[in-house]
């Protein structure tokens, strides 16, 4: 959840370009609270364990809408609701790594990802990202590497569409050759596709799912990104064989199914219609909110400054000048209110991020993107 | 949750002394409708992402609670919430073992905590128990072949009160032997004490945490037993040192605090001081469903037979006579629409629990209870 706890020394005032959290003014809505008060006025089974596979309403809505987005083919049996992605990469991690297991991951990578391979003590190897994802050769170098030394990976993480923290989505040619990685060294992609419902632009590339036709890929969605991250609330598509093993592992069939209260009142929600209408109102905001940060950094950065430009999410990814530090810029401009992310601890190896930040336009109020955008060109001027 | 999916060729009018779940009549009240009507009419912070240790509201409820009634002097970094005790022994079995590491726990113990230990690669030990808790010999002889193998166990895990799926509870005598051999042989003793506030007859002894002064001990509390499982809801109490690993741990980091949307309902709930009137009403409710299914075996049990008394909890363990097959009386009561669970799957080694069944008295209709225990004595009395 890219670490709410607010900083030392920062007030309510300060503005957070820091947190990977949704709009707070769109968690709450009429629709969402209609369907509260339809499950609470019989809620016996919200309130009981539910079935272990996940609340068996939402299941079939998000079977069928992932069937006619991604065009699949999916049956039930391909699909679990997790308690958000934090409970599937976590899942996955225990069932499908060891210790000292290799993984590989993009570099950079989600921070807090990281953090949970690294509590399951997994040896992480990462690979360089251009504007189209991974460098594919650096990738098979990587895998050769492994190879001989007897450790390949068994899985590959990413995340495919407006990457956290670079915004960058992977293009379809370099999904269709990682995809050939993945038959040929036999590891499986885990294709964390939490940003997918938020395309600005234009719509994403094919799936992993899809190109592989569910091959060796467990996709992992997420209402925590576009409905409320308080819902505790995902899903799982995967082998109806990798399914099998989530639902008969020990932590599902201890717990029951995820969530059955929030899970009883989304699929209520879902089932009246109210979520694609919900998705478009974010992407008008969310793109609105992109727009504006990058024509502030167009107009406070000075030249040697880069940056990427994501259609899509919530994230945007700069590259300081020369020797300039991410972690002094990020206390510069924390003496000046505005929080952000220094890039260290997105890279297996930190030294790599040294020299970038991550800026978030999701979460600040918009009328203070701009603002803070300002502070940060004239710490970057010095 | 003890695998409620309803086994084959077990239509809906089966009587279910197999799950271990809280009577469904109790999990909707006026009051806990209420709090969930006051939490909605202002939800924002509820549907965002929670802090780490959990909704501040209920762990200071809990903090103050479990001081007065356990006699401790918790401060609030001692606690934190989590998503049901599911999530609190996947979280120490990931932080506080490795693969082929010892882990100690009762034989017999709960079946689905022996699997999320067993899904961590864990090398699984077991003490045999009387009606006072397990065998402090025994535990000692167990520990010294272990040291002498240099793999002395990081855990020790036990469920103190009214145990799955024993219904016993552990002496105070064992408590502080349990306690010197965990100083002694420097285990951290995990006391799963979920069904602590069902205690039917006498105040339950002092619990390990107490004993011990919460030194080497985490204690799990739920409120899926004692409020509604489809909350996921519950805590943990440690040493500060403990609790903040627990709160930087990946998992938590990645997904905020446990089950915002939840957490704050209940703590509403709990505030307006609901909870220990619910609680009062489940003591007399169960201890009428444990009086009736105790009658009923003394009824219709032949002389053979034998059962435990719990003084709490949901469960009563049989032990069939001579050489009958829990599995066999399983699968008889079964085809006479009476579900149960055969002995062998709460013990490391199956064969030791092949006499055994378990019966829940908490989950069926009272009415149900007499007519299903006649049915077990026609079966057991061939």
């Amino acid at each position: 959840m890219d670490n709410p706890v607010l900083p030392q020394g920062v007030t309510a005032d300060s503005i957070s370009l820091l947190l990977g959290h949704p709009d707070p003014a769109t968690l709450a809505t009429p629709q969402f609270q209609a369907a509260v008060q339809h499950v609470m006025a019989s809620p016996q089974a919200a309130l009981a364990y539910g079935d272990e596979p996940g609340h068996p309403a939402l299941m079939e809505y998000l079977v069928d809408r992932i069937n006619r987005e991604q065009q699949l083919a999916l049956q039930r049996e391909n699909l679990m609701i997790v308690a958000g992605s934090t409970h599937a990469v976590d899942m996955i991690a225990r069932l499908y790594t060891q210790p000292g297991g290799a993984v590989i991951v993009e570099s950079p990578s989600y921070a807090d990802s990281l953090h949970v391979f690294r509590d399951h003590g997994v040896a992480l190897h990462s690979v360089a990202m251009d504007q189209g994802g991974v460098m594919i050769e650096a990738f098979e170098k990587l895998l050769k590497q492994l190879a001989e030394k007897d450790n390949l990976p068994s899985l590959y993480y990413t995340i495919p569409n407006f990457h956290n923290p670079t915004g960058i989505s992977t293009s379809l040619e370099r999904r269709l050759e990682i995809i050939r990685l993945s038959q040929e060294y036999g590891f499986t992609i885990v294709e964390d596709d939490v940003y997918r419902d938020l395309a600005f632009d234009t719509a994403v590339p094919p799936s992993f799912y899809t190109l592989a036709n569910g091959k060796n890929v467990i996709q992992i969605g997420s209402f925590s990104k576009t409905l409320a991250p308080g819902l505790r609330l995902g899903w799982v598509i995967a082998s109806a064989e990798s399914i099998h093993r989530f639902v008969f592992c020990g932590t599902t069939q201890m717990g029951g199914g995820a969530s059955p209260l929030a899970a009883q009142i989304v699929a209520e929600y879902c089932q009246r219609g109210h979520w694609d209408g919900h998705l478009e109102h974010l992407r008008r905001g969310y793109r609105l909110r992109r727009d504006t940060m990058l024509t502030a950094l167009g107009q406070y950065m000075s030249p040697e400054v880069s940056w990427t430009t994501p259609s899509g999410g919530f994230f945007v990814w700069v590259t300081l000048p020369g020797e300039m530090q991410g972690s002094v810029v990020k206390a510069e401009t924390l003496k000046r209110g505005v929080m952000l992310a220094a890039g260290e601890g997105y890279f297996i190896n930190p030294d790599d991020g040294k020299h970038n930040i991550r800026l978030t336009y999701s979460f600040a109020p918009l009328s203070d993107i701009k603002t803070a955008v300002r502070i940060l060109g004239e710490v970057i001027a010095g």
